[in-house]
């Protein structure tokens, strides 16, 4: 399998949130293209902070390896992950990260800032916009709905100009 | 109760990790002087990446108060936040945070950067040095213990000049 393939798993993953009324975020970890954690966003009816689709699919993968360095790992992700979850592909040792929609307000990996550059413990690979318009249509669609349903609550930030 | 108990009780928490071999930090998080939730550090017993004090306690918090937002609590830790626990304040919008110890190589609160300064959804108060010498010195007996037993695997990075 390839990079658009396991994107497309992370899609999927994100669309399940959706259904759920989580904003919509997806997550693959693979090693030598074999699917090792999964993850999506569970924050609203988990009723917790941590819940974010990174960090399921790397407690899942640790579980998975016996280990909590998966130094030969992609993680494949629809949005560009916040602070805490790029702090925790930092602390995993990931190698490679590739993310689908930028984040402007809360990406920390480009967007706000770019924790992988700084002269943390590690530094992933980091390549942006793989199946970008299919991300941030997602997401563009559950705030769209979000805001039919329940005015002036929630906005996908990205995408506040177009609105 | 006060700040000092707090970090008292997180540095107690701190000693358990020691005991069994893990990189002493701890964590307590409190609602109007009321332990909400505990946490320390895991991870190689635990063979996982997500493990840390912080996540621990801001875990047990959101189940304790059944909810994902902790915007009236305060975090006491033993050692500078890294990259994923800062975020993950930021996420759980908690509104104040005391450390002890700085960590130059990996802190996120001041040392390599500080995430609570950044344009990001939440920017909690911060600080520093409460019980610093009692946190570094925790740390410092860590590290040198294990470098009698170990030799030129582990190192606790902020004394490393001294050492």
């Amino acid at each position: 399998m390839n990079d658009e393939a396991f994107m497309r798993m992370a899609l999927e993953l994100a669309a399940r949130s959706a259904e759920e009324g989580e904003v919509p975020v997806g997550c693959v970890i693979t090693l030598e293209d074999r699917v090792v954690g999964t993850g999506r966003n569970r924050r609203e009816a988990g009723k917790n902070a941590l819940y974010h689709a990174e960090l399921e699919a790397i407690d899942q993968a640790c579980k998975t390896l016996g280990g909590w360095r998966l130094w030969q790992c992609t993680l494949y992700v629809t949005l560009e992950p916040c602070p805490m979850c790029a702090g925790a592909i930092v602390n995993a040792r990931i190698p490679r990260v590739v993310f689908g929609a930028a984040d402007p307000k809360n990406g920390c990996c480009g967007s706000v800032v770019n924790l992988f550059s700084l002269p943390l413990n590690h530094s992933p690979s980091l390549e942006k916009g793989l199946l970008e318009a299919e991300c941030a249509s997602q997401l563009t669609a559950f705030f769209e709905r979000l805001r039919l349903q329940r005015p002036r609550r929630r906005r996908w930030p990205g995408r506040q100009e177009e609105s």
